[in-house]
């Protein structure tokens, strides 16, 4: 059987998150009964990443199969009819080795964390950026950032109810930049615990607005202990970016 | 009376404009109620440019009196708490000389124009941006907006309904760039000509496409008749950017 990635854009306003809930809607579902549609087949999806309630993406990717061989710009353009009127875009279908996976053989994923750091409201960013008053250095939340990047036991920076079986991982990258007044974190890790750029958004916020030093988000890793580091920051300001596949592709 | 200069920003979907009409809501009537609630008095509020229905602000500038000084941060907070749940906010307020004029003095105004060129639909910049599928060619585009540079009579690129008294005007400045799939157009003038900034991009977008040349572009300026340019390019990549005084201020 054919496999076709595809990478997604969406909106997550509207969403549960990616993955398929009992009682609200989620990106993948929605995306699954798309290709129902286009197919006639029920199919599963396999998503990069799985992004929260409220969390956007502007390049997901997931893969899944098709009974029967399609040309990818009728994929594309078939599902992004039959996804309407969700906030969910296909950006691009690719024909990828039967032995593809989106989520198994991605080797790193990045995200994007947008501030809008300014007391006045969000109107046209609303929903789409965290919105922080109290002023904050950027600067110091760059420095303390990087003394997270590295091979740690990140269990002060994921959730309780973080299932993944270690806390152990390695952080490639985490970049701070500032641009009047938006501030937005780049984060790349070959894989991500849940929650885990959501705390490190709130714990550099603190840093930023001078609550806290890089010494003690130095301490709040080392101590591996959830209650040792910041809050976890809203959903709406964070964006699944890309995922990085270190293997050939057909075509 | 002190005169306050308010600095704003706005989500244009939700309004008919920034004008008051008599049935819709608009950007004015939502910030002038929003005044009297704080004030207790009926004001008249002046904008530099007055935006159409669903066209944005990044920048608006307007001016308007009180019967007593308040603190500018005060005014601000007021009106963001009073203007809610629009999708308004004011950026600045300022203590301004009692000759100032937000659309009389203004010496000159910037648009900015925003294309997201792809094939797949919108979702984050949905209502944001003109979603054009056709591959448009933006160095084209720029050099036909370097042409439309100068003093000229722009009648080809006025909407029929327009109601200045001259279509002669200049402009200082059209600058198209593109980043990835977004193609932005900066327009700079002392003042616009209604549907001025919509009906350029609908024009340098038949020049994107290749439809158009610069040549053909020049000949329609030159005709000086509406139905010679190109299209009328939708309200929502429009975003009102900023009013430039010459006057000096206070404080």
């Amino acid at each position: 059987m054919p496999r076709y990635k595809l990478t997604i854009e969406y909106d997550g306003g509207g969403f549960v998150g990616w993955q398929r809930q009992e009682n609200d809607l989620s990106v993948q579902q929605v995306l699954e009964e798309a290709i129902k549609k286009f197919c006639g087949e029920a199919t599963t999806l396999f998503g990069a990443g799985r992004t929260d309630t409220g969390v956007h993406a502007l390049g997901q990717v997931a893969h899944f199969d098709l009974a029967e061989a399609a040309e990818v710009d009728t994929i594309r353009d078939a599902l992004n009819f039959h996804v309407k009127p969700a906030a969910i875009s296909i950006l691009a279908t690719e024909l990828v080795d039967d032995d593809f996976h989106a989520r198994f053989l991605a080797t790193e994923r990045a995200y994007l964390y947008r501030i809008i750091n300014r007391r006045s409201p969000l109107t046209l960013d609303k929903g789409r950026a965290w919105h922080v008053i109290v002023p904050l250095d950027s600067e110091a939340m760059a420095e303390a950032g990087r003394a997270l990047v590295g091979f740690y036991d990140f269990t002060s920076f994921r959730s309780v109810h973080c299932q993944a079986e270690s806390a152990k991982k390695t952080m490639n990258h985490i970049v701070v930049t500032r641009q009047d007044e938006e501030i937005q974190l780049l984060l790349r890790a070959p894989s991500f615990l849940h929650n885990q750029v959501r705390i490190i958004a709130g714990t550099l916020a603190w840093v930023g607005e001078g609550k806290w030093t890089t010494g003690e988000v130095v301490d709040a890793l080392a101590a591996c202990d959830r209650s040792a580091a910041g809050p976890t920051a809203p959903p709406e300001g964070l964006y699944f970016l890309e995922a990085i596949y270190g293997e050939k592709k057909k075509q």
